[in-house]
């Protein structure tokens, strides 16, 4: 018999991972989202029935999948009688902690990856991070996690909150980057093609090598004549100039010692 | 009768353009560089000679590439007669007027991309931009490149140093980030490997979407209580705690609007 499964939440995450745990053999019985607009179509790509009314969730799921933004993951919970099923969060940096007032079998599932709606990802190759108290729910969780990945672990809620921080240096501040290379072109009617396959490269680099070991540019060369053009350059960039001084800083200072 | 080309500089980019070059029917005939075991790897590699003495730099080349630091370029060259044959810098930032007080033939020859000199990279997906002012030599630059790359375009010096800044945020600022990521990482004692796939994706993911569209993370969602939780995380990490703040700030301000 195959585990019944209740997603809460069809945001970003939810989108991908119900997809991935659905194909993978398990039965998702019913979407909830406070958005009908991210109910329905999530409930339509995978053909089950959804809410928008916290008290119809279903009572009748083994497994509760919350994918919900942290800061509201406690008020929708504390609406829900789960009836000591098993809960589980996908949060990287909220501890297993914040589900034990709702029930008592709870789970982390955290797969490490940024998530849009529209853009499909192989879940084989996302690495997941597991997190229970009790053995049952952790072999569950692990038994579902490898289904869906080829790369699963076990965790604790503190270095998995390091493991999200540093996801947000190395996913969240380099796309902010690539949004600053994207404007200055546009400002010049360059088009962003031209610097997809830099961006594609510096990312195979560090699959590579050490990102330390990878680091080029006037920066950490010392190259004071380039930065200070490329400087010049941003002067009428507003904030990207003082960024790029920032930055610059600090790459010479790691590499300079 | 193939064109004889000599390279002026044995480094990252010197390594990798001298091969495709070499690769695509073209005869490097010297190397040089001042230091010696950069000159010797090179010309090993290439199957050529080199030199580190200025003064035997090979007169009879059609064309000399030269891939020397900028702040070294008018240094360098000063001391060579180049008898008015094709030079040509490859350097983003460097404008084509640097070249035209030792030649009466002048080029720019500028691949974007990140080389490191043990990192084979397929040059045909590098794009290539080419200035010069006289027509014979644009030709004749344009046709190299074009044996070397799919992607060739003109594009003039004040342009060619936009592009080199922003390549800067897109590569240098965003391997800076995956160095913060390797660190906070390291002195948890997870693997970098992990982290690996989540970089990989998100630089795919702008090969297909705005980089500002692609944004995820808690500061795009102005969820405080994860950013503040984070910063906790982070006070121990000395610079990396200011750092976090300043980037958040500037994705907030960015999508705020």
């Amino acid at each position: 018999m195959s585990l019944k499964v209740v997603f809460i939440g069809a945001g970003n995450l939810a989108s991908q991972l119900s997809k991935a745990i659905q194909n993978n053999g398990f039965k998702i019985i019913q979407v909830y989202s406070r958005s009908k607009k991210s109910a329905t179509e999530l409930a339509e790509i995978l053909s089950v029935s959804y809410t928008t009314n916290i008290k119809e969730i279903d009572k009748n799921a083994d497994i509760y999948f919350i994918a919900l933004k942290d800061s509201v993951i406690k008020e929708v919970l504390a609406q829900i009688d789960f009836q000591n099923k098993l809960i589980v969060h996908c949060s990287g940096s909220l501890p297993l902690s914040v589900l034990t007032d709702y029930s008592d079998n709870c789970g982390v599932f955290y797969p490490l990856q940024t998530f849009t709606k529209s853009r499909f990802v192989d879940f084989s190759e996302i690495p997941v991070f597991i997190e229970s108290e009790k053995k049952e729910n952790e072999e569950l969780l692990k038994s579902i996690a490898e289904k869906v990945s080829e790369k699963v672990e076990n965790m604790g809620s503190e270095q998995r909150k390091i493991l999200h921080v540093s996801a947000v240096f190395a996913c969240n501040f380099v796309n902010y980057m690539y949004t600053v290379a994207a404007d200055i072109l546009k400002s010049n009617n360059i088009s962003f093609d031209v610097i997809k396959p830099l961006i594609l490269e510096t990312a195979r680099k560090v699959q590579e090598m050490e990102p330390v070991l990878a680091q080029t540019g006037p920066a950490v060369r010392f190259d004071e004549n380039v930065i200070n053009e490329h400087l010049k350059e941003l002067e009428n960039f507003g904030d990207y100039h003082e960024l790029y001084k920032s930055i610059s800083k600090r790459i010479f200072e790691h590499h300079k010692s």
